[in-house]
């Protein structure tokens, strides 16, 4: 192997694929980076076996040939050599040298034949959203995705698809979030469950400014991947039964109250403060009329933040996990938004005042009067 | 007590104060700030019996008095109301009410009579410097200090005064660094050494864009203060001798090169990736006729990085400790830097190319060829 390249190319190239390279792995293979060039280009890939990343770059190429290079060390290197136009060549037993200005660098890296391969989806259905809007479906529901091993499948995020709608899903048991939104698919019924690991990079990919730029999502039995022409993205699929959401979600209410984002995510905010010092996170709330009285306390100081609202229903008395809370408040852009209650003891929905794109469920905690 | 302020001030001041707080100690009086109200001012003070900061803002005082706070959740709270007005107040057993807007919260206090009294400094010598030197004299000097505590003498810098040049230095052993500057004292010989951590707080006070201000450093028998009219920081001064730091300088060489300070910058970065995988960070010099070339090795790889210099003197093949190396880079910010050898076994040291109020010293590692 023997090419010329920009560091400014080859460092933005580095940084995006390292993040698919395993951490913790007793296989060094997975640590690294795989060099490939051929015709006018070089291709960077890693893979942690659940997710690979690639990415082309342009290249004066030589000599074709692979190498793959310790993935932390090589990315450090370029990091440093972005303003230099960059000679990489490989010499005996898989040594990379990499030249620029008047110094050079030798790497010792292992033999690309193996590297596993990543292989592509074989007849897959296509999926067709507007970035922005996958952006969205990510970004809106992956926080609530389980973080302990006990439920593998809840590591993941359900994406069905029927009748033109994505519905993605993500649960913990505690908390769950869903969003809905509008894509073009070549099947009319489908659902399956991508691990939050991979998503949450798709997302980084992604950007909310793309107006109405597409993308495609090729979904195949055991794999999803995403090509934006410059990163293709792979994932393998989360194999299992995802819970029956729709059950959890309940179909009646007995009170609502409209009440203004900001002021309760601030009040919120100052309320968790006491709330966190405690190991159930409390933070208590009483509706009556037109007051939403948020109440937490600890053994230094207790706060209690009275907020304006609009009311329809019965009065009622409940108790939260003040983090979980928090957590949803990032994910509706309204001046406005809808709780719904039915009981202290049933779980309460959190959605937007203007439209039903997107729901919030989370448990209450029993209040011991 | 009981007053009211804008939450802006509030938090602005808990901010500054809050960095005095001793953060591991069994009296909780020394996490606490206290809150002295009195005429139009409401006094916030910090002390973790080292240092000690105080910031007075305005304040509309409706009754005088004193309350010790928890510190760090105060200054979470008040960070959350910098939009509001509050009004504090005292209630029953040092407890301090919060209000703002239509909530409020209740912190549980300690007595200010627990609280240390901070002494001023009796018939201090005052040294007037500017505000922009004051911090050049700390950044460029405190990065040297020790950080183990085998001798608890040079955690601090000495501060040297003699004929209106102030000299001052830090060194750990391994290195050294000076910076000398020109100063109005009213004393014409002293002699102080002050904790670096104090240091770095009065070096957060200043910026260096106060073009011709300037500030009085007040030296007691054992404190040290600087109070810029709207924080006031007391330091203790550390008790002992401080080593003579005159006989580690060589007051000849027999190499002196002149380099492109960002060129040895970017090399020494990158040959430092892979020396700092070995325990000793070790990154060889070669001095050859117009070259320098920097070396390093580790076992998975190597770097060679050729620079351009202009060499006087014999040539000479030395190795150091990356780190060192890399930690004054930032002290001086002139286009070329000087540096002299004696032997592959001498300090050797580092200045500006163009003055020569700054010098750094430091120990080579002995190369095993």
């Amino acid at each position: 192997m023997k090419l010329i390249c920009e560091g400014l190319d080859l460092s933005d190239a580095v940084l995006k694929v390292i993040r698919a390279t395993a951490t913790r792995t007793t296989n060094p293979i997975l640590e690294g980076i795989k060099l490939s060039a051929s015709e006018d280009y070089l291709t960077l890939s890693a893979t942690d076996l659940e997710i690979s990343i690639e990415k082309t770059i342009p290249a004066d190429v030589k000599i074709s040939g692979e190498v793959v290079v310790p993935g932390k060390f090589f990315a450090d290197f370029v990091k440093k050599l972005s303003n230099e136009q960059i000679e990489l060549s490989t010499t005996d037993h898989n040594t990379l040298k990499i030249k620029y200005t008047d110094s050079e660098g030798f790497l010792q890296g292992l033999s690309a034949d193996e590297f596993p391969i990543i292989k592509d989806i074989s007849s897959p259905e296509t999926i067709t959203i507007k970035k922005s809007e996958l952006k969205k479906v990510i970004d809106k529901t992956i926080f609530s995705v389980a973080v302990d091993d006990a439920r593998p499948i809840l590591k993941g995020c359900l994406f069905e698809i029927e009748n033109g709608t994505l519905t993605s899903v993500a649960l913990d048991g505690y908390r769950l979030a869903m969003y809905k939104t509008s894509v073009t698919s070549s099947s009319s019924k489908l659902s399956s469950i991508v691990p939050a690991r991979s998503l949450s990079e798709i997302s980084k990919l992604l950007s909310y400014d793309s107006e109405d730029e597409t993308i495609d999502i090729l979904l195949g039995q055991n794999h999803l991947m995403i090509d934006d022409g410059s990163v293709k993205i792979l994932t393998r699929l989360l194999d299992g039964e995802f819970i029956n959401y729709r059950q959890v979600i309940p179909s009646t209410t007995t009170t609502t109250i409209l009440v203004n984002k900001s002021q309760l995510e601030d009040g919120l905010e100052r309320a968790s403060l006491l709330a966190r010092m405690d190991k159930n996170n409390l933070v208590r709330f009483d509706v009556k009329d037109k007051i939403l009285t948020l109440t937490s306390a600890s053994n230094i100081g207790n706060v209690t933040e009275n907020i304006t609202i609009s009311l329809e229903g019965k009065e009622i008395s409940i108790a939260f996990n003040a983090r979980y809370l928090s957590d949803c408040m990032h994910t509706i852009t309204d001046e406005f938004i809808k709780i719904n209650f039915n009981s202290p003891i049933s779980p309460c929905t959190i959605c937007s005042a203007e439209n039903d794109s997107y729901l919030y469920l989370i448990l209450p905690v029993r209040i011991v009067e």
